[in-house]
């Protein structure tokens, strides 16, 4: 059925009818000129967008739609977990290309209310016609107690440097899909592809972190390690060595880099799209018992290490200074 | 100079430069994975979001640079007045051309920033390569008073309906800007293309409204006066009786009509983009002074119907029912 068969009203109607009645403390969600939330007492509001472009972020026919839906809501939820908050309410754009399937639309909703936390309520949006193609764009606004948000500028000297999961699988799931290597391992394809495909939000971690009143600093990894981290440190005007040797690596990205002779290295630094969190602890606080509790809630979390004085991005490899490649990461407009 | 020449980061730096810092009761503005909102106590917090594409909203030449920046926020402006609501953050997420000028973003912010009433702050966004062209989407939370929100829902049989402004104005200006008409008076022309291009939301008004605590039900005219009528009546479950005669309509937009022999209601009853409220008060309560205090503020007013039991909206035009147009507004993806 073609999306002209129910009109923008039809297809908001269908949508909501999935999303079913607002909870508090949402009390107006889809169908009036805006939504309406009743803030609860003690928190700070986080708010977050992120706008995905067929062809730039995700090509069509590359990407089933269910994993794009799936996708948009995840690098929006990192932004949140990267703050420590909790999601309370989503907002969705749908810029949609006029011989746009409604069936597409239907498999975009599954996987976007697939990757919905417990808590998250869709509560608005828009959907518009889109000459140019698919454009997806998400807003999202979280809760975090009052006063315990993490921020790119709160990393200090003598901090240690931490990350989540491992870095790179999504960069090497995209070379799979891109067709530049192919792995022998069938499990080892799946488990990249999803990592490219269908990132996971370290939203529990997030909420440890913030929780936990120690750690005041984090962002998540969407451009690439280095760039965030880079952003990271700007941000907190301080400089971070990097130990390449401590750098969580997957031994399926590993084997892929090697086997088609590329650097193990440079997914995990450049590649970006981990929505990983990388933060930092002082090192003589509670870092150890808070470690412990991150991986006994099934977050692999490496120390990957420092903040000194200074500025941007050092690596180190076995104990030697190792040159920084020269592209860290993602930058629209650059050529 | 090209976008290319200051990149992603050096694009979002400039446009924060701009804006300066977070002010309470914003904590965290531009720069950091998401913006911090400190929610102000006894309020509730109302989120909109819209999105204008090239070639659908606009045309990019059609269109000077700085009135779709500043169109692009007061479409959304538009959704808070509708709702009541006192603007807080802005969210804007550019999609940009490959060949984009930073001048045109430049010019582009200078409008969005001419839109911004004060506390209202640009609180974050995304910035994005679009291959199609221009993709703007903006998000806006707002405040009101705790239980003041202005609902679509709340229209009951008995109530009188009222309109902001007049109508039909900005569809008059498209008709110029398409080359499908020319007013004689060049003011009349200047008027109706600023109608359509830089449409000033009712903020004040809404803001009255719902301080009032008499009004209850409200919906800002964007895809055209019967069609949005028509989902305050289907939300609130009532029929609204129109008397064209007290339709509000600039003598500009009705010669011009007349001009080109066309029905001067056309544009007013199924134009849209006019972006005036239309709402509804009791009969029996205080209406003539609230109506008094909106009037002085420098907003007409104007009576144009009742509501009753039923669905839908049926026309009166001197006492004799009239027959609804066909089309009655815009409907994205209907063919």
């Amino acid at each position: 059925m073609k999306l002209g068969d129910v009109g923008e009203f039809g297809l908001i109607e269908r949508i909501a009818r999935r999303v079913g009645d607002a909870r508090p403390p949402v009390s107006v969600g889809i169908g009036d000129d805006a939504s309406v939330l009743v803030p609860p007492a003690g928190v700070d509001l986080v708010t977050t967008t992120d706008t995905l472009i067929q062809g730039v972020h995700f090509l069509v026919g590359g990407t089933p739609f269910e994993d794009l839906g799936y996708k948009s809501l995840s690098v929006n939820l990192s932004d949140l977990a990267a703050m420590g908050a909790r999601p309370l309410q989503a907002f969705l754009s749908l810029g949609l290309p006029p011989d746009c399937q409604l069936e597409e639309v239907d498999r975009f909703i599954d996987g976007f209310l697939e990757a919905s936390p417990p808590g998250l309520q869709l509560s608005g949006g828009d959907t518009v016609m889109s000459p140019g193609g698919w454009v997806v764009s998400v807003t999202l606004i979280g809760q975090c107690p009052a006063g315990r948000v993490l921020l790119r500028s709160a990393a200090r000297p003598g901090d240690l440097v931490f990350v989540t999961g491992t870095l790179g699988d999504s960069a090497a799931g995209l070379s799979i899909i891109m067709g530049k290597s192919a792995p022998e391992d069938d499990s080892d394809r799946r488990y990249l592809v999803k990592a490219h495909n269908r990132p996971m939000a370290q939203l529990e971690a997030g909420r440890i972190l913030s929780d936990s009143g120690v750690c005041r600093c984090a962002i998540d990894v969407s451009d690439g390690f280095l760039q965030d981290l880079g952003h990271l440190c700007s941000s907190s005007r301080v400089r971070a060595e990097v130990d390449l040797d401590s750098l969580p690596v997957s031994a399926a990205a590993e084997n892929l880099a090697r086997m088609i002779g590329l650097d193990p290295f440079l997914w995990p630094l450049t590649g970006g799209e981990d929505y990983q969190l990388i933060f930092t602890l002082p090192a003589d606080g509670p870092a150890r018992s808070l470690i412990f509790s991150m991986e006994k809630a099934g977050t692999r979390t490496s120390r990957v290490g420092r903040i000194v004085s200074g500025e941007g991005v050092v690596l180190f490899e076995q104990g030697r200074p190792r040159p920084v490649p020269p592209r860290t990461g993602h930058n629209h407009f650059r050529a």
